[in-house]
């Protein structure tokens, strides 16, 4: 089915755009009241990742409800990690818990790489439906956790704010953090290149902690696995790396093999591109704040925002995750304005 | 009693010294046995805050047991809302929870400005008991929170990983918002010019949460405040501002009446020059974790550390607080390798 909106794909690829796409981070659930429902009927947040035809149902609702340029597939990026040995829960208002956690060597060993067909299944039939009810109206997005980020949680155990447990390993034990890096990269290549095969258009990976390194461990303990990522997978797929926070590293992000670099809403528009250089599209990058203002305000600062990317290569997007309690017609005010505004430009 | 060891104060007045003087954020408290001892015997942390005699002996602690080259007086920037009308409670595992929050202007005119000497008493009554105590052996450090920090707390209720209900009202209600934070300005201003007058030698303002504002907010609602409480302040008294992941204010702190700025471990040492110019003092900016490494690791890293500030003006510190289960050898470590390696610039 060959795609009928593939707008973000072309972005992706710095080809010409009638308009700049849109699409959300975590558009799928959250704020949809038709995603709550099917999530009540499931029971938990587990449940639904894990039943393909309600992960399916879900990825596609914010395309026909929200007017988006993309669907991504309802995951978490904490499959892996269940996947590779460790398995975790989802704990209302606390997040992600981990009954253990990685400490040793040992337990580094005893991790497997999954095969993505098997241990994964669940997600790539979920992509393998949503392809089909997406019926080529707009391209899906596959996605991953960025190595970095795994480890952080497969050390730590769960969220935190300093995630001072999973960064003491890289000063104490940076032999095992870095097979554990090693084999999370090796698993995450398998995992993307499924997603690919079972029909993801393009593919995200999310480096939520970046933030919390300093820039020549970031460039150490993340970068170089992010290289390997960008380097194994298909040349014709488009790769964003999204690295929450890591200002630091936008120069170093622009030297890999990604078409896409998000930003969240500290970065400076122009300084950014200024930095990464006219050979990457840039995607974001609106406070997800905005989204709470008047309909006006919404216009104001989207409009503020696209102005600055206009001229080179973007996908719109905000800053980060839609905050759950946004008001839906909130985000169709945003989505509206990038489709009218830049169809001007 | 004039000072013996004054390091620090003319460090931040760029001022010759024979080496770069050393402290720790949270050095009073959290890791010492001996702050633990105080603090059982009182209950809870606020009692601690608010028995004067107990806050001094916590805050001389550091200096006799880890030679740091000034002591910070033990208090914590939530007694201004506290003192303003809005009391917390300081819950375990959880942080600060305000039974009240700031909806409405109704609730801002409600708050009022404390006198110092009477709302907040108990501080000053410590600052004169620590100075008492310290009998000039180093500098006491006074402080505060920004405003926009500030503001975050009274407005979400607690601590929070976005502080959207916060950040929500600066998108809804400018003039409420704005309003609050003038209000915690003045309230700000007269209680460090009241802990200047009960003896503290510098001050310092802990922008905790300035890393979570867009750019042009941190301007607005930030920055705009800091000018205030910069210039209101006595001339002879050094000033430094911590805006916690606030790498894009760099330059516009830079422009502010104080002597140093905070760095964190995120921000380039040589970058962060460059955009503040000479100037100002640099504070910082060790990454916390290092003090889980070896003895060796810390020295590497510290004189790596010290070698990047080398030539310009620095009070060297971590670029956050000390994590609570740092073992107080290490940070003994980190500040034996700061006195002897700066000993031979």
């Amino acid at each position: 089915m060959p795609l009928q909106n593939d707008l973000i794909l072309r972005t992706a690829r710095g080809e010409f755009v009638e308009r700049t796409p849109v699409w959300l981070m975590r558009q799928a659930g959250r704020i949809l009241k038709e995603y709550r429902e099917v999530r009540a009927s499931v029971g938990s947040f587990k449940n639904l990742v894990q039943t393909p035809e309600l992960a399916a149902e879900v990825t596609i609702q914010p395309v026909d409800i929200l007017g988006v340029d993309a669907a991504i597939v309802f995951s978490d990026i904490l499959e892996i990690p269940q996947a590779m040995g460790l398995p975790y829960e989802m704990v209302e208002k606390r997040g992600p818990i981990f009954e253990n956690t990685i400490e040793t060597v040992a337990d580094v060993e005893k991790l497997i790489i999954p095969d993505p067909e098997t241990e994964l299944g669940y997600v790539m039939e979920a992509i393998r439906l949503t392809k089909k009810g997406l019926n080529g109206r707009v391209p899906l997005i596959g996605f991953a956790g960025a190595p970095w980020t795994i480890f952080a949680y497969m050390v730590e155990g769960s969220g935190s704010k300093t995630f001072s447990k999973a960064r003491r390993m890289l000063y104490t034990d940076p032999m095992t953090s870095e097979a554990l890096l090693q084999k999370i990269t090796d698993s995450t290549i398998e995992y993307l290149k499924a997603q690919i095969k079972a029909g993801a258009d393009m593919v995200q990976i999310f480096d939520s902690w970046a933030g919390i390194l300093p820039p020549d461990q970031y460039q150490e303990f993340s970068v170089r696995y992010l290289a390997q990522i960008c380097h194994a997978l298909p040349e014709d797929v488009p790769v964003t790396l999204f690295a929450k926070g890591a200002f630091f590293a936008r120069q170093a992000l622009s030297q890999l093999n990604c078409q896409t670099i998000g930003l969240d809403w500290n970065m400076d528009i122009l300084e950014s591109r200024r930095i990464i250089g006219p050979a990457k599209t840039l995607q974001g990058n609106l406070d997800p704040c905005v989204l709470y203002g008047s309909p006006e305000t919404i216009q104001e600062k989207t409009i503020e925002m696209l102005d600055k990317f206009r001229g080179s290569r973007h996908i719109a997007n905000l800053g980060h995750g839609v905050y759950p309690d946004t008001d839906p017609e909130k985000v169709k005010v945003f989505i509206q304005t990038v489709k009218e505004h830049t169809m001007k430009f």
